[in-house]
């Protein structure tokens, strides 16, 4: 089973900066343990990272060839996005929404999620856990969908 | 580790209607897949279900003095209730919201949570599965502030 | 038929105050004469009120293994609870929402329903007479789905 | 005891689509119903019908000087017509507000009445029943209003 | 000068009910008082009312043949008409807006006035004084148009 | 092929005022261009114009009967009239909304359109033109309905 | 009959600027052609301009032991000043709100008004005319009052 | 004179939590300050507590026997629950709210007091002593209800 | 213990108008019965009321140099003013709002308070009581903060 | 006559996937038809998608220099880019926008447009045939800025 | 050049609290690096604090007949007054609204500014330094104004 | 000293459209003026156009390796990217925001700014010299950081 795991905006910066909100881990950091927990799990993970939206849809886009499943973290473009929303449903590949932080409990602009309606679901929390639930959740969708795999 | 697993009202009635939306797994069903999981993860889950909001409220005080942690799934009190709200805030114990169904993506009124505002984070959209990652999120919040353990 | 007769918080106190708004009868006065029109209809009442939403959402529930239709009063209830509503849509027996007054005459915040929003249909402004009309239509509907009957 | 019913904008054409929201009987079927209905309580009904605003509220004023009451579904006008809403507050005669489907479950345009704030009371939800159920509503009123007659 | 003078929806049942609100005086009477002083400032109005939208929108295209003024008191469409808004903006006669009642003192929706954005001004509140007032507007209005005349 | 163009209210004026808005050309005028043009596409056009929304509702009604498409310029009521906009949805003929201006360039009020929610689609902006382009947008939509045709 | 005529915030500056919006006059010219027409209705009026809201709040104050009227064109803190509407509201002389220019044609922030809640009625975009026609209305509010007089 | 002293959700917990906001007293060490000075008022308190909203109904019913007066902190029900605000005008019994903390000086959603709509008055924002106040506010209504008293 | 008592706009004129909404008393009765409580606690209050918002504002600055707490009835100012409500979180004295009205019980408008984000707390809907009861409070207030006094 | 047809973000997924809403042909397909119109109406078009806004904006500038029309479908951008509204302003070439289904009959944070405000028109729900429409407005704007061409 | 530098309610206790957002300087203190920049620029400057809305007013108005150039600090006003709006508009004096905080990070309220709406431009969360930046901007202003000088 | 000067979407075409809103001079124009002001101040800019968000992000990215201060000016990206807002908060460079024109006197949509809630301040209004006002505050923000330079 291979997946796209796609970080938004501002990603690239975990660990250097606002700790007490994002965690201390950077990104590589938390790819690693991805790695990690997927090989467990018998998937093989894509990482891949942008500031632009566009590289992002196209990135989705392109993932509709080879992948069984999709973790994303818009970041930013979570709250704005019509157009990563679209792109989200356009493609037949499931695809869950993860958050670092629980974005209920901050500023409201940053309370609702125009993406995650295009979602299977969402994880919002558990700081770079909530990737690791999310490889969990695909998993169990993929079982679901491929009862005899 | 003992935890709690709260579910709100109506969620008694599971499978018995609505399992497009829901799932076609009774509650019954869904805990004893949850109690064989917390084996597992070596969890002692109490389940506990009530359509009463003080109830619930009581039930989360009364857990201040045994659980290590909270899964709950406030149903239709997710959008309505204060009162609950400050009770997640009034107890010492680390809780998580969960939903069978991904809120984002229904109707309006049920895209805003006053619960998860006072929760450490949320998993919904992965039907009884979030639960289970429910589960796995509680046991990681623990690892973290039980490091020796 | 029997039908589950259910009245919200605060009805109890019905022709105790406010008499202008709510009439002289009280809730007795008006079970008696349900239980005489419903006689005439070859209808078997049951009456149930509670102050408690949770008592209300669980007679529903309960209401789901006798009953062939519901007559509710969610009185304060019918703008602020996700969770009755909820309840209503979650059972399969058809449901019609009756007022007293003419809530769209009233307070702007009494002029929304979350309830109706899961029920048949709405009866509202005549008093106790809401009630005989909800008997009448309750009637109708079990008619048109038992033509035989 | 004689009374207007009064049907407002499209109701001309019901029966002839949408049939799954406002059901199969045309305006015709109905009235010959709500005849039937109104001989047994001895009530003499005349029906109207306009797409106008205008005509609506002239029929209305009409009414003031040989109704008992009036059954009215506004229809589109319910939730536009501040005109339509006085000429009901200016006539001396009682007015109930009907409707076909369960305006509260549909979309939320629908969901507020300009109209029934000037009525006595609303019936919604129970198709061509609504008028019935109102017949009945007028004959309590006239009850109460005549209580010798 | 010739002036239409255009009373809007329900003001034909002046003087019957809500005396409080409208004052005693009938249509007749307040035109009767409209015409003696109309007479005093050499003015020639027309008179007309209707329940229409449409009716009214017509008399006023037709006035840009003869009128040299409009009041119009467009009652209940004031606040929801804007095909009136568009028919007083569409004539080349300066229109004055009147009101029986201070409308900025009754119901929220009674505040707004789409069909002021078009007039020259409005005067509200003074009973049929309102209408008087308007015409020594429309005297004035036209002194300073005309200023040989 | 047969359909109608409905002109609504205040559109008789056009050409007489705010042709900076609206274009300096008169209905008249406009008609004449369309029948020309409707020649060349094999169409007969029916004109109609009316400042009354009744009027408007009858036609579309009456146009069930006869005609194979609907030009309507709802002017005015496009933002206001539910009644309007069930019309449109009652009749089984595919209905375009032209608007000689951008309404999405104008006052707020007139960014939102009801109407154009029971429409197959809608064209602005274009002056006279967005007629023109509504004539074969609807033989477009033949053809497709059509194909043998 | 004494009156008090009350100028708000800036109107001390009319005729210096923006004399397309508010014409050409300036404070004393219009204060000058009402004391002419004043004298003409046997009205003695007192002038008062103040930019300070406590200042206009004091005079109406003081207005109580002496005035039979008031005429006050609140400008900019008609839309803001909460304290002046009760003023106005609790003194026991008949207030008039008067305004230059129509205010219901302006920016959105200046089409509600919070003091003419608590005036008997108002006048507005008339010029310095919308004064004049004030002491007209107060003219016949007296009259109606003191019907002997 | 004996009056209820009403405490809504989560108020059994305080003293152990969020004691910035909320003061270090357990609710027994008020309810013993309370206690100490009724006595000096010649007022027989009853305390109760509870996180069930139907139970604080109940209690507010039951209150009407005997309460000459309520005091209520209605907590996070304070914010949502018409039907708590219904009960409370539903009794004769005259009723002041209280509150620890300032709520006007907190999150949005506790500015708002739906149960006040209903209360005599309301005091916040002085910690335990606000209940003391409204002892003192409860004597001085006895007072004026009961002037030979 | 030095403090000020503050009145703002239109509390001048308590007693004369009104006294449904604000009782009976003048300002001066109400002061009267301030000093004899204020004695009794041994506070010395200065009395102070304007109309003025500038005056208000420079009344509270001016206390910062002796008073040891302000009590202030910000009348129609608590809704509007934003230069109040600094003015207030500018001085280091404690600040205690005070309404004689239940303002959450009244117009719209008047239920939220920009001024109370800035004070201690709030008491309102007890008349001139309200003002006693903020004297209490204010000696509570002293003693927390001088425990040795 | 040289034009730039611009698609938007997902429209390169064309016909893979919610062909009910968008249709079966591929945008391949419609660049086909579009080009053979084209030659009909002798125009010159360059076609360019992206997913990038960034790219869109660009290309909007560029086009400048060359192109007489542009056609756009800023698909997901329509509701939320300022910074493509603002290019659109910024070139001196006219736009259309042009949409396949009708966005005033889906979400609604699909009913407004953003973009449309800088455009000479819009043109929604005709499917492919949009574009068509938009070639033909193209030819007649160009016909009207250049008559003797 | 002389100009006027205006400081709003509050701004005299400047130094004395809240340093964290405010800074440390009194407002004397900020004066004199005023005086000292504005005479490397060959500025006069006249500085002026009050805390009444009409001082302020007056204080404009008074500026028009000398001043070349206004730098107004607004404080609490800014988001509250229409009139002081008025007032900057209607004198043909260049004014530049400065605010030593960024009032777009602060609470929603502070982040409209009615005044602005009337300046030339605004600058914000420098602390003192945003007055030294509006002399430098006012300069570049009179510059443009008066190229010869 | 070194920074970055970001300039945003569509201001590539500065001096060539719309010259009443944003001046005359071309980006390169400006740029030069702000390398001979720099040069006065000890400042080496270096200067960035892009009309991509993604691309606007990774240039702040970059920026946190050399530069001691951002002016950014988000042209049509201020009122609608989170993310941008979020690259400001995320990187260690004190940023300020400049528009060209007065954004508060303009369309209600460009009054809110998200991305100066992440910034130092704003100086918005003074045509290409708000950039050299920025300029100024970078060199003072500088000094107070870094007080021995």
């Amino acid at each position: 089973m291979e997946i796209l795991i796609l970080h938004g905006p501002n990603l690239n910066l975990l660990g250097e900066r606002d700790t007490a909100q994002y965690g201390a881990l950077t990104l590589t950091d938390i790819e690693e343990r991805l790695r990690s927990e997927a090989q467990r799990l018998d998937i093989q993970p894509r990482f891949f990272q942008s500031n632009h939206e566009g590289v992002l849809i196209d990135s989705l886009h392109e993932a509709r060839h080879w992948a069984s499943g999709v973790l994303i973290n818009p970041a930013g473009l979570t709250h704005t996005s019509v157009a990563l929303r679209d792109a989200i449903e356009a493609i037949p590949v499931p695809t869950i929404e993860v958050h670092l932080s629980n974005i209920f409990a901050r500023e409201p602009f940053r309370r609702e999620s125009l993406t995650a309606q295009a979602c299977v679901g969402v994880i919002a929390g558990f700081g770079w856990n909530s990737y690791i639930l999310g490889l969990h959740a695909l998993t169990e969708l993929n079982k679901r969908d491929n009862p005899g795999a």
